[in-house]
């Protein structure tokens, strides 16, 4: 994760802990490893998908790095063997050829990412490999709305007018395939459109409030908060009707990218 | 998988083998079940998927039946051990209260499929699992291009009028989390677009062959077939344009239930 104006709350980003890991569970599923001697986290957050590697390859084998103080406190809290940095994927360097690069949810905040990825992946060792996955839901109701309310209330309107810049939107899951196979022997790309069951439109603001939507309400007043997270409940509550049982089905697509050198 | 006109063929079917396979393992990894003595794959198809329910769950657990006896044949050569019956899921009922009933890819063919599924997760003991995948390719250019082609030559337009109707629509995943939801403790829904790399437009007739476009072929003769499946690989050269390594991505989404009675 990269630190945007404040920092990011690891407690309450995990109250939705089951659901956040289950991408890169998924994503690590698919990487055929049997062992590895260096896996890196990268943009570990509060070190849930740390704990992944770390189950499959060893406390010897994995680091992670983040750019915010608040979850490498949580990562580091939580997996105490492991060595956590201060850094930012846009210019993070492995040293040496790592076995297994791991991007969970974290490229979707780095500028020109598919050229990152293209420079991580050419250092890996041959036969390793590049785990990437990416929330892909910027033309979603969850973020649509965020943009609507922002441009909604002429108190933020102009102080939230560049707030959408902060993600870097996926592109058609080819242009990673050919940017990857350029330098890798194997790509794969899917994408899993998770339907997570919450209970109900106040709990899709408490999703986002962590992640999406923080930078629209970093710029704001606490009381500017208040007012945009009632907005935005509301406008959930139109996009996201109940099911029969009164929950609602948050729609978040994820694209994921695996490719061995 | 459900008999038409003239049996399945097992041997082009496992063609891809691992992708075809994929989405059966994706499935089995999202079932929580530590142990089952009881665990059904229904619509075996040549045994690729109970092979899946076998390595987890033990010979004695898993049973498998299927309506095409040249596929039953290839499951039961793929798995002595195994006891496989010819039965239609449309109508089939377990014996007793199974931990797992597995239907990977099947109940696209099968009427009413939504009701089906309700059905079946009735029968399951307390804590068992219904576990479905289903393709979701209708709208795809792969399926829209074949009933572009049964409707474009007067030589088979009438004969295959009602081929599409061999299908089953995939509906919304709220309508299975709803109905499933009456009925069970805990329902997961999700859609995954797999991207498969294939050598070309030629690959992805073969890939359908053996699926997809079997109600289309089977009413035609040889020569009738040939002209259509080069008809249909044109058009999917159109469709699905080379990538940078001149493969191609076959853009295939499906559907994905689980359910905790």
């Amino acid at each position: 994760m990269t630190a945007t104006q404040t920092d990011w709350s690891a407690a309450r980003y995990l109250a939705f802990e089951d659901e956040r890991t289950r991408p890169a569970r998924d994503l690590l599923a698919q990487v055929p490893l049997d062992g590895a001697a260096r896996a890196v986290d990268m943009g570990c957050g509060p070190g849930n998908s740390t704990e992944l590697l770390v189950e499959r390859f060893g406390t010897a084998a994995v680091s992670g790095f983040d750019t915010s103080p608040d979850m490498l406190a949580k990562a580091r809290a939580r997996l105490p063997g492991i060595a956590f940095e201060q850094a930012d994927l846009a210019t993070w360097q492995p040293d040496g050829e790592p076995d297994l690069l791991f991007a969970n949810a974290v490229l979707q905040w780095v500028p020109d990412h598919v050229a990152v990825v293209v420079r991580l992946a050419r250092t890996l060792r041959p036969g390793g490999y590049l785990a990437v996955q990416m929330p892909d839901n910027l033309d979603e109701p969850s973020h649509a709305e965020m943009r609507a309310v922002a441009a909604s209330d002429p108190r933020w309107a102009a102080r939230l007018a560049r707030a959408a810049d902060a993600r870097d939107a996926v592109v058609d899951p080819g242009v990673y395939y050919d940017a990857l196979q350029a330098v890798c022997a194997r790509v794969e790309v899917w994408v899993t459109v998770y339907h997570h069951v919450l209970e109900g439109p106040g709990a899709i603001a408490r999703w986002f409030e962590t992640t999406g939507l923080r930078p629209f309400l970093n710029p704001l007043s606490q009381a500017e908060q208040a007012d945009f997270l009632a907005a935005y409940t509301d406008r959930m509550a139109q996009a996201y009707p109940a099911q029969a049982d009164g929950r609602v089905l948050l729609r978040l697509p994820r694209l994921f990218v695996v490719a061995r050198r």
